[in-house]
């Protein structure tokens, strides 16, 4: 059994982990903290691993305490630049566990989303056209979604380097309908009530067409992306700082 | 057996109709003709219904001519205004049958495409949210379509009508990834090579979804509602100009 | 302001009701009992519509009680037979309010898995082919689900009113895969985690394909439905027994 | 400029493959052969590569005596056993060119079909639930396709090689509308007019779905896949006989 403690264990997504580690017949709840607990009551002697979903003012703050601690780390929050992951990086090196300490970062645990994302960039030289369209709950606020942009951009690299051209398009007039061009991928946002995050993305070639989608319909989506980490970081997963979801994936 | 003549005969339009006529167990082909043709060819005594797909700088006087000789006529060329539909009503008023003559225009003969466009329209009401998608090839050079146009428009008047207010969207940045926005609905155009003419309507509400989706994926898939609109004129079609082939299906 | 009494407020949809009726600009809760509360607490004195989602061992004797103490009802609860309606018949016909008391009886308030039945049977005349694909979750105990049943049914029902005959369908070696046939139409059952309730039906001419599909994703997409019934019965709906949702559908 | 001889040049696909042929930049037509033609006109003298589409009955013979001459064949036609296979292995070794020589033969030359089948493969293990669903015209004879039935069992070896269990199902009872069952995969098959061919790959965990689905619109969507082979032939394609568009595919 893989001793499981959760940091923001009554958030949103922490209150997700706590059920998903109480359900999952390999994992167990150690300690289920949120604001105000003592994170130093975390130890290799009770925790195996954490799982960290809190907010991005004090996550970072988090994670150092967590790395000091000497206990291995799950971070779902998000708002991770660079600069931070830097410090991350230095306090494995600086911590009680240089060469087995164990962090993994991911923007987005759903796995749909990782391998729609990843089948598109292996796809995308094979196909005269692509375009990509996001769907989400109205009440987001940015369009298109980060996941949109990233998936496009990773199209479009990979076209790139293929050496293909540009996608075809002869649109002489338009009004907007043709949506945001990113990297010189179009991509459309729908927002529409009922929904909460999908994405779709249509490949065309003359007479075929393949389209690869990822549904996200609530939260629940995001805990076997986070228990396969969990089990990843309790296993073989390589000593340091990893991110994003697809390093944990056997593509 | 209801005796079919075809004008334009060897156009892409055309030739499909000449194919269909043949195909069809209740049709047959009476004369093809094409430009160059002698129209007066065609009369009563030979034509119950004339098809004409030209094109639009000759359909009008093509339309005119017919009526003159007292045969009902099938339009599906494109580029009618309101000026030339009159001109239509008064060659019937002035022709030799202006109580019994029939002339059918239709701006779209796919049945799914103008089911769809209907019954956008019923649930409209119903919905909080609503956005439309149109997919064609990238050689089409106007964004959106007009089809789509067409749909948005009835959404919006028939929220309009029940009162409602605008769609739910908190979106507060975006880069040209919400489409064009037609009377309060979104629309978005998809330029794929492979796909030909597709439009879907994405209704929402609190924890639900309506989907109504055409596809046409050749211009055979017009035939099915010329052959419907052919019979009807040979038929219990009223006398007059009838616009529209919705007012062919018993909606 | 509606007033809307709750019975069944603890369960599983009772409780999406009374957050529903609280959340609605136009409703007030009055009363929110459960198993075990004196029914007889309700009356017109309090309450103007009753919402009933109880289980079918007891959802007669409550519709006859809250109809013997005057009040309008909203019923979801499901198992109803012709036995039952004609006794909820009777108990209005013999209660205090005969010429106005109404009672409303749905199996299934999702209003886009109605409109797609709807539409369903109204496209039905037009289509060569049409197949019924239902999606639910794994737990499902019953393949295909009664609304899919339902569809094909009508759908059958109106190509055989139209004359037509059977869909096309040159199979001639088969291990199982085209499905159950209903009344001449193939129903697939699709059974996946992740998904809720989902319904999909597929339309086919030469050239063209008309897909309607209906998504419920949680059981709060029946909320919808149960305000506009709520609506209807303190409105214009008729005095009686009606059944069905589409009876106050405008289509 | 890549020389290429089409045997079978009248036949359905064979027609298409000289117009793409003609079509592409770096290709060009050198002999258009059909049934009745001399094969021996092709050599390496006037041909880089051949594609042939014939017939089952002939294909073989067609392919040894090509090998003969010394070209290298690209073979579209279907039929092909292990038994087949080991001939023409044999003809290469005892042929003029036998390090050199290139074979590579392929049942599905639609690129979107063949990744679809690579990612549904690799995507597998990260799911609870899978099922397949094919959609051709309803003139096949054959229900599922052996393109569906190859899918799932892919994807059921994949699930049992990483250690899976069933995929959950509670259906207690049903009249056929679960399709029939590949390795423990439901496959389901949709007979629609209009529609070419069709496959849809759905896997679900708790709250999120992953949608794969390839469509194949007309025979030119082959194209793409044949020049793919010719240029591969052309280029570093390694020698001997190659069976599987997926071996040509960076995937």
């Amino acid at each position: 059994m893989i001793r499981v403690s959760v940091v923001g264990a009554k958030g949103r997504m922490g209150s997700h982990v706590v059920d998903a580690v109480n359900g999952a017949a390999d994992t167990q709840l150690a300690l289920a903290l949120d604001a105000g607990d003592d994170l130093t009551r975390i130890s290799p002697d009770n925790t195996d691993v954490v799982v960290e979903f809190t907010v991005p003012a004090v996550s970072l703050t988090n994670v150092l305490a967590l790395v000091a601690q000497g206990v291995d780390v799950v971070v779902g929050t998000t708002g991770w630049t660079e600069e931070k992951l830097a410090k991350v990086r230095e306090a494995i090196a600086a911590g009680p566990r240089p060469d087995t300490q164990k962090v993994f970062i991911a923007p987005n645990f759903a796995i749909s989303a990782v391998l729609a994302d990843h089948f598109s960039t292996q796809a995308a030289k094979y196909f005269e056209s692509v375009e990509v369209i996001e769907l989400h709950h109205p009440d987001k606020v940015d369009a298109p979604s980060g996941t949109a942009i990233h998936t496009a951009a990773g199209i479009a690299a990979a076209r790139k380097a293929a050496g293909l051209g540009p996608v075809p398009d002869n649109t002489q007039t338009d009004g907007g309908s043709r949506g945001q061009v990113v990297d010189g991928v179009h991509v459309h946002a729908v927002r529409l009530r009922g929904l909460n995050a999908h994405e779709e993305v249509l490949f065309g070639n003359a007479g075929e067409q393949l389209v690869i989608r990822a549904d996200s319909f609530d939260r629940g989506s995001f805990m076997p992306g986070v228990l396969l980490a969990v089990r990843k970081l309790a296993g073989d997963a390589p000593a340091g700082l990893t991110v994003g979801l697809d390093k944990f994936l056997d593509l």
